[in-house]
Order: C-alpha cells, then structure tokens, then sequence
C-alpha cells in the first residue's frame, strides 16, 4: 500500500473536502447555550457524512448535545484507531470583532476564517478526508477506525464519561488520537503530554431587593458590585499566588527533566507580549517562567462581571446583585471537586457584611498526564516530521481537554494529541481561524500515522 | 385674598391636573442617552403648559438639553420666588422589573406609578396646580413666580452654571423653592439642610487586544477583570472608609447641635434594612450612627460592572477589557475636582501589573449646606405643617442636588428644599411611584406658601 498513492488521492479530492468543511462550519453548534439549537443539525449533517464513507454510524443521545459515533471494522490482526474530536464551539460573541461573519467560511491569506476553523471541526474533518483519500484510491484502511465527535467538549463534556462507559465495548481500541491542540510555534509541531483540569463557576453578591437609589442609601447599604469586588481580589495574592485555603496541597513538583526540556525551547516573552497588545507577561505567579506558569501551575481567571447599570452615561444606582464567571485551571494532582469545595468555604468566609454570596458550579474536569513513549506517540511523531519536514517537540498545555483523563480513566487510552492547529489560531476569540496549509498537512500526517501504525 | 377659596379651585382642577401629569409622565425624557430624544419633545410641552397658565415662557438651549424658564412678574413691592425642578428622569431599566410600564403612569392603590413620578415631575408640576388655581379662582398671585425646570439635573446639570449666569437678572429672585427630595419618613415632613455632592466616573482596565483562551494563556496574561476587581477593593478598608489618599482632608467635623437633634430622629435600622430585602445596614463607615453615615460622610459606591462573557454558561476567556461605573456622594467641604484627582492619583498607583487603566469623569457637583433661618425656610415649615398636619424636622440628604450650591454661589440664592416624595418611593428604580396624597397636599403647601411669603 503506497502512501504516495493515497497523498495524490488527497490532494484530487481537496476542492470536495474544503467544500465540506466550509458546511460543517456553517452550523451555529454553539453548545452553551440553553437550547444550543445549531448542535442537532450539525451532528445529523456529520453522521450523513460518516456514513456516506462507509462508516458504521450512530448518533448517541445524551442529556445534553448527542455524539456521533462512527466505526470502520480493522481487518483481522490490526489494531483499532480510536479518534476523538468535537463538533460544537464557544459562543461567537462578540460578533462586531469579526471581520467576516463567524459561520460564514471565509479565506482570506492562505487563512480560513471562521468559528470552529481551528477548534475543533478544521481538525476532526482532516480524519475524514483520510479515509475519504483511501476510498478515492480504491484501498482498504489497513486499520480499523472509530470516530467518536461528541458535541459538549467546550461546556466540560458532562455526558461523555456514561457515554464511554455505555459503549465501552464499541469503543474498543489500541490507540486513541486526538487532534484538538496546536504546535508550539508556527514552525514547531507538538504533541502534549500535559493539559490543565478545569472548574468553572459562576458568583453571584446578592444584596437589596432592588436596585437602590446611591445617595440615598449610600453609607447604609452594603454595594453588591463592590462585595464581588472584594472576593475576587481576595482570591489571589498580589503576587499572582491563589489564595484560597489549601488550593495548591496537591499540586505536583515540577519534574526536573520537564523543566530542563522546556527551557530548551524558544520563548519570547516580550514577543509573545506584543502579539497581544500587551507590554509585558504579567499574569500568574511571576516569579516563575512563562511556560511553567502556563503548563505547570494553575491559575485562577475572571471570565465575566455584569452588575447594575452597564449603558452609556452615569446612573446613580447601588445595584442589588453582581456577578462573576470564574475559571480556575488545575494541574496534577489537584481534584476538581475538592479544590471547587476550597472555593465555596473561601466564599462563606470572605464574604463581606449585608451581602449574601452563592457559587454555582458549572463544569468540572480532572488534569492529566500522558504515556509518551506508546507505539502510537512514537507513530504521531514520525507522522508529524514527514507531514510538516520537522520533528514534533513535546510540550505541556495550558488548556483542559478533560476528556482526556475519562479516557485514560474509563477506557485505559492515552490520548495522543497530535494537533495541527498554530497558536495564533485565535480560538475562543472572534476571528478563529486556521492555515489551509495546515489542514492540509495535518491530513497527510493522519494518513501517514494510519498507514503506518500496524508497523510499529 | 381667601386660602380656602384656592384650595376649593385645587381641588376642582385636579381631574385636570392628573391628566396633564400623566401627559407629562408619558414623554421617556430619559437625560442620559446618547439621544436623549425624549427631552426635547418634553420641554416644549412643558413650556406649552407655562404659556397658557399666562407665564411668559421661553425654552433655553443648552449644549445638552433645553431648560424652560417660564416667569410672572411680581405685583409692585412684592417679592419674586424662584422655584427650580426638572423634567429629565433617571433610565427606566431594568425594564423587566417594571409592574406597569415606566413610561405610561398607571394608579394603584392611591399610588401613582411611572419613571419621574415622584423625582421630579409630579413635584414639579404642583406649582403649576398651584398657579391653575389662582386662575380658577379668578385671583393674581400676590408674589412673582419664576419657573426654572432644566432638563439635565439626572446627569449633574452640566450646563446650568452658564445659563443661570446669562440668565441672573431674569432669575433674580428672593427666595428659591425645590421639590425635590422626600419627607423624613412616611409621616415626618422634612425640610433639608444639606446635600451631598456627587463624582460620577467610569473606570476601564485595558489588557490584551482581544479577549483570550484562559487557558492558553492563563498564567501568562494579567486579567483585567481581576485588576478591576482589585482596583475596586483597594478604593475602601474593610471598614468601609474611603481609602484613597487625601479623600477625607476637607471633610467638615459634624457640628454637634446636628448630632444632638438627628439622635432624636426616629430611626430603626433593622426595619430600614428589612424594607430593602436587608438583614443588616452594613454599608460605609460601620462604626457611625446610620443617620451620620448617610448624611455627613462621603460614600463610594459602584453603579455597575461590565466585562467579557455575560450570557448563560461559562465561556473560558480573559476578557480584553474591564469597567466600572463608580459614584462618590461628598460633603462639606470636599472639593469634586480636588477628589477627582485623587480618585486618579490612586487608580494609577494601583493599577496591577500588565495592564492599562482609564478614569473618565462623567459628572461632578459640590456638597452644600443651606439657611435654615430665612424667611422662605420659616414660611415653608409653616406651609407643611398646614397641608400635612405635622411641623417638618430639619434634616440632612446623602443624595446630591448640585443645583443648590451653584444657585448658592451663582445667585446668592440658599434653596428651600420642601420635597414632598415618600422614601420609599423607588426614585432611581423600577416601579417608581408616588402617592397622590402627597401631591395633592404637596400642591396645599405651595399654595399656603405663596400666599404667606409676602406675610413674613
């Protein structure tokens, strides 16, 4: 079987495999909403396409968004390729920031500009247009192949670990890929073996029942807004430190060999400043480098404030109410769910007089660690120098992909994350974008690592 | 010149004057707005209703919104009352917390509710009641009344400075009546002796230029809601004092005679707090009496807080940027502009690292402090106690009335500030309201007052 072959198919089959991605990402899949009315039809439109391959497809239910499930028997004696991806995304808001509507592909500069481009349907599409290229070439996959494309990964995948469990057997492989990261710089592929837990809340200060009059009762009445104030600022040392009680007990020592890898590889800090508007790196705790502040340490980050009067102009109000949204990111081997206890006594015990607090938590998700000496770690790295003419570096994540650690938990697969994203990709941000060179490249190295992974 | 043959024509015209209240009521002559398209259209009513009561009437341009300055001159030898209101209302949002609409005047319960009702059209209008009566009764006024009611008192009037100096021989007055504040409580008639002053700014905490994966970059990026947020908590000691340097320097020492007869003032503070959805009154300087506190200590309060993802769910950013809408009430002898240069003073020795904070002053009025000794203020308690059965108290404001010092120092004119509002009227808030025995007796006491003052 002629890789050569299958890279000529790829590429004949480009135009048909951009216009499908183009449809994928004119589906709305926004999964946080409370109707998340685009996810439905977006999995549907993906099923259909599995099918048409050949594939043996189901679309799951689950409380929330459904999956899809889609699975190519391996011939016998080959091993099976699980594959992970989502097809839902962040809100597109705020939409004055994008230059071109967010579900309206757009190229521009080699560029595809859309919501979903790099995060994650551009990446999940790439193993179609694989198997796509093997059936243009007439060849059989020498593996078996099974798509798992959940649709709630941006909202802390809630429903994916029953769903694993329920269909522990179908899921059955000797690999799992996943490419939903990025390089570590436009030149350098990557494949991560550390992501960051997560636990997102949402605080909201009560105080009057109503919106107050501020001279009135301003001096009598404990302000809401300024309450929240005063328990955000509570929550981190001026240093950058977390300040919460007993939040970095189960933080694991950087390991020697990780640090001494990371300081080989090239950072800027006033670089990667500048390519954010920013004059210097000051977040976290800033007496440690960037990278291990990022990949090593957990943080603690406002996503959102809304309280009383947000138009134009003054308005003399006390509000009654003020609100924060709240990621924290964890590293190993701190617990979701204790370090979302630390907080709520944090709260009880800070909050200010004549105000009522109450955290609402609204996703979970444990760190994790990777095999990185696995056949199929080794495969992603040969995989990614003949796609991309470099060897891949491995790196750490600031990020949470916290299915992950339910794989590695319920299934026993480490994830190999082989991601062909770039880091300026902008995902989560208005303009998401990724290079059509990348796509392209990215797919040749899944046919690369396809191909070759019975050898290993 | 009978007292009881004008109250008998007040009370005939009043199905009248409750029709053209509720017109009044009708015009959203929201000040604030970019537009503020409701004000225009507001005054010219307003001074259409002025000229046909026989005043001579003229609608004053200002850079913002107009002013209607409407006179009748005195008889020979008697004096001129000067009295000042406005037509601008605060913003009626949030609209969904609204029984009836703001903007269409609904009756319950005896109770009149729509924006303004009470702050300040309904007050305002009872001197034109007062005026319909003397031309139903077929009588002149024995006094000349001038009519002054601006349009831009919600936003700190802003303009009325130059105009009440372009305008001071046509002003020219000896006594200056407002009805603009409240009784004491629900059965106490008052008689204010101070108002607070007012700085109203917007704080905003600028990071990166666009908002950010929190967790790609979360450890690296300073976030500006948190610095808002520590910006915020670093304004105030747990205390609740003010601790922005040099903030309390011009603060006047309570006089002791005000101490003495506020402590005999019936004051429970846990029935205040109850009326508010309060268990306890722990706002400002904690270890003052309420009364104090409200009155003779300047206050900071937030009005509002905006920043990155407000919808439902969490979305994991930093947000790009943060701010806040923030109020200080000042007192005797603060300065607003001195205060405002310390506010900006400590913002920019307190900005956190990594980001970029904007103060902008939207509004600034002086505190003042007025006769309680002048013929007006001793025929006003006199005219309360008719209309409403009860001798006023003497009482201080924590709301601000900034008109008052600039008639003060621009006119030599001290207000006599005979509001006839309830407390709990919900100025400034949804469902604001007011008892329309309040304006019938309110429009008493202006008569008794214009027919006693030249008496004095």
């Amino acid at each position: 079987m002629s890789l050569d072959t299958l890279l000529a198919a790829l590429a004949e089959n480009r135009p048909a495999v951009m216009d499908e991605l183009r449809e994928f990402l004119r589906f709305p899949s926004v999964s946080n909403r409370s109707t998340a009315e685009g996810c439905g039809p977006c999995a549907d439109w993906l099923a259909q396409r599995c099918s048409a391959l050949g594939f043996d497809t189901d679309i799951l239910p689950t409380p929330g968004q459904p999956a899809v499930l889609a699975t190519l028997s391996a011939p016998p004696g080959a091993p099976t390729v699980l594959v992970y991806g989502h097809y839902d995304v962040q809100p597109a808001e705020p939409l004055d920031l994008w230059d071109s509507p967010p579900f309206e592909p757009t190229v521009r500069d080699g560029k595809l500009f859309a919501r979903g481009a790099s995060d994650d349907k551009g990446q999940a599409l790439m193993y179609l247009a694989a198997v796509r290229a093997f059936r243009k070439a007439n060849l059989d996959l020498p593996v078996g192949l099974t798509l798992l494309i959940e649709g709630e990964e941006e909202v802390g995948s809630p429903n994916i670990e029953p769903l694993l469990q329920q269909n522990a057997t179908r899921l059955d492989a000797d690999a799992l890929l996943v490419s939903d990261t990025t390089f570590y710089d436009e030149k350098t592929p990557a494949l991560t073996a550390g992501l960051r837990g997560l636990c997102a809340f949402e605080l909201t200060v009560t105080g009057p029942d109503r919106d107050l009059h501020s001279g009135l009762e301003g001096g009598l009445v404990a302000n809401p807004a300024e309450a929240l104030a005063r328990l955000l600022a509570s929550m981190k040392d001026p240093d950058g430190k977390i300040a919460i009680e007993g939040f970095y007990d189960n933080v694991r020592t950087l390991d020697p060999a990780d640090r001494d890898a990371w300081d080989t590889l090239p950072f800027d800090p006033d670089r990667h400043a500048r390519s954010l508007g920013l004059t210097e790196l000051a977040g976290g705790e800033r007496h440690l480098p960037p990278l291990v502040r990022n990949w090593a340490r957990p943080t603690l980050d406002v996503n959102g404030l809304t309280a009383g009067y947000q138009g134009p102009g003054p308005k003399t109000i006390i509000p009654a109410q003020a609100s924060a949204k709240l990621t924290m990111r964890l590293v190993a081997d701190q617990d979701p769910q204790r370090i979302a206890e630390a907080l709520q006594r944090h709260v009880a015990s800070h909050t200010p007089p004549g105000c009522r607090a109450e955290t609402v938590v609204q996703s979970l998700g444990r760190p994790v660690r990777l095999n990185t000496a696995s056949p199929a770690a080794r495969t992603a790295q040969a995989a990614l120098k003949h796609a991309f003419g470099t060897a891949p570096v491995w790196i750490g994540s600031g990020a949470s992909i916290p299915i992950t650690e339910i794989f590695q938990r319920v299934l026993g697969l480490d994830a190999v994350l082989m991601g062909f994203g770039l880091p300026g990709n902008r995902i989560h941000s208005p303009n998401e974008h990724i290079e059509l060179d990348q796509l392209d490249r990215g797919a040749r190295a899944i046919l690369y690592l396809l191909l070759h992974l019975p050898g290993v």
